[in-house]
């Protein structure tokens, strides 16, 4: 079965960087799996995409060498079975906030004895290859969030449950939660959540992920976090065209007449 | 009938910015149309979309003030209606070579008299208004591309030819067909081509328009080009991935253990 | 093959009522299909709608005893082939202004020797049965449209293409042509062209058809057209819901406070 | 953040004309849009569409000042996250039977501290505006369906959950488990439930809605109902066929020749 | 209402044989609906296909006289309603593996007393008919999976809940939960259970479904299984180009010049 | 830029054997491209897919190393562009009669001097690689189809237009044309035909290419063809079907009671 050079890369102790895809297209899924990420999530929670259109994302994902991987809507079993069955080789997991959701979540990831995944690979088996079913429950990262004060609060627990690859910190709703606006760096309580999360993954030998930007990566990394968010589609599409204007506009500013 | 804010810029002198659409998302639309353009083109030449995610596009963009252009994969007739009725308020038309073709472009365009355009702006009514067939001959605009040789040789016939509003250079084709590589910024050949367009446009009182970069608006602007497209989403895409990998791993490199 | 059931009624010197499909569903098309028109019409030209859902539709339709037709964005082979495969038993092609146009319409749809139309009819044999090839070319209708100034003056010559089944009237465009607004019950030009055309037809032993409504479609059928739209998805949604709002608004005013 | 005025119609006392939508299609969707509702319901649960298409079909929307809700298929925080995340502004939830599920609803319609949604307005800030998470929980509807006995034995229970802006009747579900078949208007123990519901919304100070027509709408805005829904594409779509069937054919009665 | 034909031989003693759909087209299941089997399923668990297009495979098997079926991704009464809406004439639902679970589907099945479904048949009442709310409890087949070891060890108390019509064996999920590879005939104590459940569903008058193959069809309908999967799309694209590519490079190996 | 592997074996003398894709999906089309063909034709004229939906299956195809062919719906150059943009290594285009045809197909194909070809390999320089510019003229196959006695009659003019690759029958079209019924393997005329375009092509340095069966590679490599299709997606479906059920019920035959 095709390795999942993203957990080798973790076990190795390197820091990998990925992307973002929040736009439903296998276009833009296929521009940015051409950059050289170390993986890409298909976001099917916040993204504006859903299982049809993410399976054609994850076949434009796999032309190249980048790890696909899939942030489901929710934790519930049906969708984290057919993104696995699509090809995905890391499920993120938004949510969880107790050990026995962390159960549920690997359950859902994981073949008997390890889970109680359904076996029909329809995808997953010419991506991963044939012996698909023998190395499933080895190559597949399970990535369940830590995005809540009681998520936090637990996190012992949480990451006590055997088959969790990583966590994966949304620092929005971290912070929300946390009483803070919904940002990305915010200091306070949530500079020490992230600082304790890191921790805690040290201790249980667990990937420590968290969403981030390309100017925060080297903070995180620092501080122990292996897997990390730096770019995103539709971000980049905002960021570009609102740059592309301003240079415009500096230079030739709109509404003056200027072809006399 | 809703006036076409661009024709009207083009009008009063000024020049106007727009955005190239090449993903096939209503969502990366929606996106762009929300950053202020004064146009956006839906790209359904080297884009990489077909009609019925053109539609969608088009409604997007259609929830701002921004004027939805369209570019049709080819001068047919059938293509431009349908993207006419679907509410897009100018079409550019490529490989406009001669006068005949651009009789036939501005014909696909215009109701009788003016052309032969077949009545069903079934969605064209909703977004130009109720009365839409007696204004669209007067909003909707006519873009030929002037990407070739011969339509430069042939640019005072083509430019002559009634209905007109704009033409757009190409400039990567109009590069190869005068023996270069298909970039946007060539001298020789290119750079007079550039200018004797425009100053062609200026004669017979036609928009001049021109495929460019931010970069490169402030010195199309001065040339006396007003219709300068300044940005696109894969574009943007493309361009912040490596920058952000670039970023994160100027700072982290890659490949090295950080976490121990 | 499956017999064509509306051409066996025009045979039969009856009138036939047909619907029209603008909106891009197959399931706003099966619920059209199960109300008993003779034929339905899935647009492709001024519908919004393309190939891939226009497939769709016609197998909502294929559920029922009604006849699929098609108009084709335009005279070009290329679609007018696809639909044929895709199942259509009727095509309607816009702007046949001449009799080559004519001609190069017959030729699309017609098997050699009556034709030129290629051979693999993907899913029309599935709805026409195994012996296609062999009745095709008898139970398809050719509908060229009748629907400009120039068509009317050399209708004879048009009607006497070998391979026409039926022509169909477009009002709008019609009218347009001959000076008038886009109407459909224009006096004038437009009613001495509209009875020029049924008489025409008559004496070519060719089935008249009309873009009509409900209420024209007595006034129609007494002038010997045996094809007739009266009704379609688009327009039942707008009348509709205008007449909902009007009801209930007529009732209980909107905008007074009613609950204290 | 836009103002939902749909619930500024209701605190000031007002009816309110709703419309359904059944059909997955960004084009019926926008005619809708465009005839005056006061807000329009995309159909999850029983509209033939899911996540992709109530997309598109929210930007159709959008384009107007009608106020976009959606029906979710059932109670479950994933796609509830997903369709306010796209834009919803209202959310109607089905069967809603105790107080433990309102609780849930709301949760997963309302930041914390109010609820348990997770951040991630993709394209709901575009809509919404740039201050969405400020404005979210107070513009947001949250509307659980009161359609089942068991709903109305508890309904001051329901009521009491905070956050709950209105309850939206659902009259063939509710009349079904009272007895009775699946009606709009049936009379006996739904008409006391219809009675019931709206006085103690009245008491609880909760908006009460119902799913009707244009012809019961007098009727419910009368016994206190402020969100009405009087119309649907589908609805229209059917009842337009036949009407206009039954308008030709009475005319001109098929199957009879008229043509000789 | 149609009669479910499939249940109807069932109640005869008949074995039927079904086929099994995980290609998301509405071509491939058309071109399947034709070929005669008694049944079909729109598999939405394990094949690459979603909601969407799975009404549209619906919408294409409903052309013939085979009975569609659907598995849904899981036991969730949302997806459940919706595909029953949708027209589905049977539910397989995976991972049944307690009473309270199957209780569960069948409420999510059946219209109350019988269950909680919703009512709202929005393309069901075109397919079943008028009398569709008459006669759904009676004609639906509720068809649970029976894959766990789990499942077998409760399987009297599985099929003494009222209305299963049938239970459908996942030789892959079983075998897995007993320790034996994903295969479709295994031996021993998958062999053991796979008596013992048509034993059981004799003893409660449910009818034995499994997934197998054409091979193994006869072996089952000799155990007493009545539903026996034997054919599927994608299983027949792989197998017919395997044996293709085999059978032309077996007589003109490739890679050897043969044209000189 | 991406080697044209197909192109090599063809200069090499080598057979190749392709496959046809009929079914709009990207799964099907990745099932089929792992199965070891040497090219794989997304058919746009005869198969039921579109623009869209073809590039998600050039998307599937791009995976593995088979190498991507499109048959476009006709010789109309703007869907010939779109398909080269989106990744198409070889165009196949039908019903190319004469040399001005082919001449035209070639334009559409390649870049000046060479053609007329516009430039904007959205997606091919991901597929192809950056060079794409310098490497397109010389890796992309141009295909024209020889189907009609007339081309046949004008083979030698055709095949002297520089440029073209390859030239491919259609038996089922030349068939019909040379007044036989449209089979794969006809004799008389067909046969002559068949032998008399390889030997042509042979006389010009052309490949010779035939739609065709497994069955039928070996008796067209010897006879000069070097580009033989052997396998279809919706053949392998249809006849998979069919040996299934006949296998099934060959055993079992249905309709009797097996379970008593």
């Amino acid at each position: 079965m095709r390795e999942n050079s993203a957990k080798a890369k973790w076990r190795a102790g390197e820091v990998t960087h990925g992307a973002w895809l929040s736009v439903p297209s296998s276009f833009s899924a296929e521009i940015m799996a051409h950059q050289g990420f170390d993986w890409i999530t298909v976001d099917m929670q916040h993204g504006l995409l859903d299982y049809q259109v993410a399976v054609q994302m994850l076949q434009a994902i796999s032309q190249t060498a980048t790890v696909p991987f899939v942030r489901v809507p929710w934790n519930e079993p049906g969708i984290i079975g057919k993104m696995l069955d699509a090809g995905a080789y890391g499920v993120i997991i938004p949510m969880v906030n107790s050990p026995e959701e962390a159960q549920a979540a690997v359950a859902a990831c994981r073949y008997f004895p390890d889970g109680a995944r359904s076996f029909g690979p329809a995808r997953a088996s010419y991506y991963g290859g044939a012996d698909y079913f023998g190395g499933a429950n080895r190559e597949i990262a399970v990535i369940p969030m830590v995005e809540t004060k009681q998520a936090v609060a637990r996190l012992d627990e949480i990451l006590s449950v055997p088959g969790i690859d990583a966590v994966y910190v949304g620092p929005a709703d971290l912070s929300i939660t946390l009483g803070l606006p919904p940002g990305m760096d915010n200091g306070g309580a949530f500079e020490e959540a992230r600082k304790a999360i890191a921790a805690a993954c040290k201790r249980h030998g667990v990937t420590a992920g968290i969403h981030a930007s390309a100017a925060l990566a080297a903070k995180h990394a620092a501080a122990g976090y292996q897997m990390i968010t730096i770019s995103s589609d539709s971000g980049s599409i905002a960021a570009g065209a609102a740059r592309d204007l301003k240079t415009a506009r500096d230079q030739a500013p709109q509404g003056q007449p200027v072809y006399q």
